[in-house]
């Protein structure tokens, strides 16, 4: 079973390697009417960028998206719509000292074991990287969820020990991309970037969380046993690289809780039937409620570090100690924000056109 | 997109009702020559069925299983194994008062929302009954990977604010189902009974997190970028009923990590390339590493508590305080126990199958 | 990859063996508000049961279905609709002197070969009453098109070298069950008849020539490339045991024409733009046209026969001579009928919600 | 249901236009360890090319293949393999003139109906072009199965009326490609070239059969009920533009004949059990038996013809006659003759993998 495609009735493909020729993404489901531009997409892209600040990866790539198909005069046709990016700033050499050496908290050592071969050139596709596909394939997804009035934001709300406080979601949008660690709580954003800082000087790195947000989901998305909306969110959130947890709403703090605290009373708002609270995350049984959809994931420190690390090298069947030079991020939760935005939109641009809130076919 | 598959190679789709005529599941991908007993299947049911302790409803089901396909003198086929369960002891007017309240905390609001109607006898397929197709097929997987030395096995570590102190696999093993919370640390497990019993007596209920392990899976099982191993558990995790929460290895404590500290050294190990310990849960790269797979999940408070909720009467639109008198648990990670190693078994069997290290087609 | 799953946004998954317990079908992704009941399916259940006349095998079977879940009141309620059927004149023991001889013709050489184990009770699931999950799944799938004015209906046009001379739709429609060979040219019904009976006292059998259409299908119904209709309906009917060839429209005849005869005039018709005629048998470039769907497909003659035939007694690794005793149909193409129907009922409930002509969730 | 992406275990999805940037194709699930060169898909590509010969359209396109992904030092890594062809031939304003009027035999109408918006430039994505990604994805298909001795070849049998004598298989191979009506017998060739010149000067065109074998093919491939061989061999062999109908082994023949004749004998031949005969077309049941694949299907003639033809003027909604200029093949079969060997090759390289006669991660 190939693992390169993601969703069912929207679905994006994605292809292409840290250090190859280009990297891209087919997305399938689109349907026809939508208006649909490069900068669109490159909006996005731009926010997933490497080297734009100092707790991202120096490599410099522009990242500049081309759309090859499945638009004409600016409106999807329901015909594919394929995307690519070039890699321009690969250094492929600087990787063949550790050609077989399995990085500690890798993938490298798994890809050997099932493939017998492995892309050693900047982790190949298991490489941050990848995500350009994902990124590229949400722009998508969030500009045909923007017609139903349905928006996706993500940021920090923890990295390096250091909470942010509790904000409303109008803050949140507003202060997110004011920080580069993606903190929309300013004096928590400082201390943090002091903990980057202090980590990269360490040779070191840090994890964090992330919580994403979905406002405008109507009610009814999701399916009843194994095509939960909770689970297909679980699913694109564990997918992306260097991601340990998922919750949804309350999440585990739910196991301390009683079900008078954590059960959200039902009301009646303005004629209309809807729990009051949102400790369900706006997701029960499987299906939205209607209320705002809140996911957190929990992303591990960046595996590649300059301290020494103990790992095995494979031509000589030797214990070594090694120590990872190439180009990479202290941290990643900042850069993490756009890419489960995107995973985010995607899930919800297939459930949206599963239960018919968007015409498979056409919007005219 | 119907909802009620799960998985690729190896698949389950499963039906019926909390107060339908029966419950059954479809197991399709079974290879032929598979030692396969109604006994197999009635056992892990067992474990499942209500009505066995203080801690669980006290509807009395035997939850007896009928295998109607693919087997033939004790042997699996390679065709579809059919198996199904009767209801017996369903009292459905006993929730003809909530017809039209949807109870707090339950599905009932999201699945009027979406399906203009809902069964609401005993919440339909809402209903943890459903976990029965579940639980057969799962033991079905079960008895497919213990042909390779695969084991998975699942105890409660935390209910009601009591946590489980470590224990070893050995430990766990051997004392999980020698008390009635399924917790293998015995001092616990006394101390999580009370809870159970104070909420019990107090009209409310408690949440819980439960650990699932599996032991000698090879490396290399998942899919690079969206089959990952990870994110198919997650999956599987989050679409269980009242689940709010997945983790996976060091799983949200990583978020306070540094990468020196989460990541695990390689060393050799009898000639063997291997991790030196298990912080990414078995898994890197969304691939199985050979190391075990650990997995934690929350479990929400049981939604059907006698304490008195708000709610509104869709009939005559109205406000009104509701109290849950049906047969319900008063928590319920004890019974996700055998549901949680299932769904674990479900995906581990789909990827030893598309992995290619139990052939499709035939034992034989 | 497990192979008893049929369709994507409406799908049927079936089980049985010709010998076994029962057969039945889970439907998944009806829409919560049909009517349905048992009545509806047993309709077209007794056109397919076998021991109806002399045209058919001399077993006998009721075939009463029991609805197990995904319907209350009468009314479907959007959760899976699982069907069953109990074997009741089974006969295994006749079939205990093929245990080990691979029948000419049938599917048990090739099963064993891929499963190293066959169950050689009636074929097991090889079996033409595994169509009987088809048959139910596709009677759900009828009243579903039914609902928006879709009707499909097929008939025998050809047996034993018999033609039946071209007809309307109404004649058809009319005619095709007052005779037991299910052909709506009465004239021609009676000389098949009398092969039918010719080939059975040979101690042979017969193929032939079924004609599927479906009328009220809408424009557009199809994927652009891999998801067509066209595509999708051969697959359908390919499926079923014993057909050899599928055409669409002009079909095979279409190799010996000019584009200018092939091609089918554009006119406007009260306002709509249509085509005038019907080479394409309702489809182009894979997308319905508004236009009837037409379909043929190729029925071989039954395999089993009493005539002696050469194979080999595996158990011995001999070449004997083998008459082929258990009851068996002299021809297939009668019964093929409401299979055939029902695999195009199936397609077209499928592309119906695909395309949003039916929403997925709910008709209410 | 997006529809750009065929196979389960091993599968395309290809994306593009006629007049478009570019056209492409991923490959997912395409073992490690395979050597994969550009050379080896541009040969077919160069074989399915347009302006080859006087059969053919004049648009001139190099359709030079670039390998984007998946390969490293000439060998795949496991990872998805996307290729893409540029267009640099497209003469879009040649099309204006048919913005609004559909033309007959195409699925302008059809397109129109359904996205309600088309893509007018040379057909958009319902043109032959399309095919470039099929072509380009089952070069690695055929180069996986050639690893297993599986060989896919086909010649045009049947062309404006003339039919190729009987040959061997191998005067097939040898013979096929000498040509450029691609029929390996050489008499019939020079006829139905005379056929194909005398159409084109009648600005009008001719349809045939191709008839499509697949040595080597190992017993045991396909699924019992749905995925059967033969069913994914119709779905592919119809998704093909232009093709009306599909046929496996005997195809309609078997319609007149009777079961002593069609069934084929069972053997010992060396110590293997096996037909003797190959009426069934190397299938029985769905599942391969072992002997050749051998399939044909009818093509129809060319839809675009300058002959007069009536259409709609849907802009101004009244009927006009309409010549088509654009460049076009006077007939399809001869270049159909790559693609449909493609699409079995995409077939038996699926079911090789998920029959686990190719391990699905590696050759390595």
């Amino acid at each position: 079973m190939p693992g390169n495609s993601f969703g069912h009735s929207f679905r994006i493909t994605t292809w292409g390697e840290s250090h190859g020729k280009a990297l891209g993404v087919v997305v399938d489901g689109v349907p026809a009417g939508l208006e649909l531009s490069e900068e669109d997409v490159q909006k996005d892209l731009d926010r997933r960028r490497p080297g734009q600040s100092e707790v991202s990866t120096p490599r410099s790539e522009s990242d500049s998206v081309e759309i090859l198909s499945g638009v004409i005069d600016g409106i999807t046709t329901g015909m594919p719509v394929s995307m690519m990016v070039w890699n321009k700033n690969a250094k492929s050499s600087a990787y063949d000292y550790i050609k077989n050496i399995p990085r500690p908290g890798h993938a490298d050592l798994a890809y050997t074991e099932k493939y017998g071969i492995r892309d050693h050139r900047g982790g190949g596709r298991s490489s941050g990287r990848e995500t350009i596909g994902r990124v590229a394939g949400g722009a998508v997804a969030r500009k045909l969820l923007s017609q139903k009035g349905i928006e996706v934001f993500a940021h920090v709300i923890k990295l390096g020990g250091v909470k942010a406080k509790p904000l409303s979601f109008e803050e949140i949008r507003s202060n997110v991309d004011s920080n580069v660690v993606r903190c929309a709580d300013p004096q928590a954003a400082e201390k943090m970037l002091e903990q980057v800082n202090k980590a990269r000087s360490e040779g070191d790195s840090i994890g964090g969380i992330v919580e994403i947000i979905a406002t405008g989901v109507p009610a009814g998305l999701g399916e009843p046993v194994f095509g939960k909306l909770d689970a297909d969110i679980a699913c694109a959130m564990m997918g992306i690289g260097a991601v340990k947890g998922v919750e949804i709403g309350a999440g585990f703090e739910c196991a301390g809780m009683k079900g008078s605290q954590m059960n959200d009373p039902i009301i009646l708002n303005n004629g209309k039937v809807t729990p009051s609270n949102n400790n369900a995350g706006g997701i029960t049984g499987g299906i939205s409620t209607g209320m705002p959809v809140v996911c957190r994931i929990a992303v591990k420190p960046t595996p590649s570090i300059s301290k020494s690390q103990k790992s095995v090298d494979m031509a000589e069947m030797k214990e070594i100690d090694v120590e990872i030079h190439g180009r990479h991020d202290p941290t990643i939760p900042p850069r993490m924000v756009p890419v489960a935005e995107s995973m985010m939109a995607l899930v919800l641009a297939d459930h949206m056109i599963r239960s018919e809130r968007i015409g498979p076919d056409s919007l005219l």
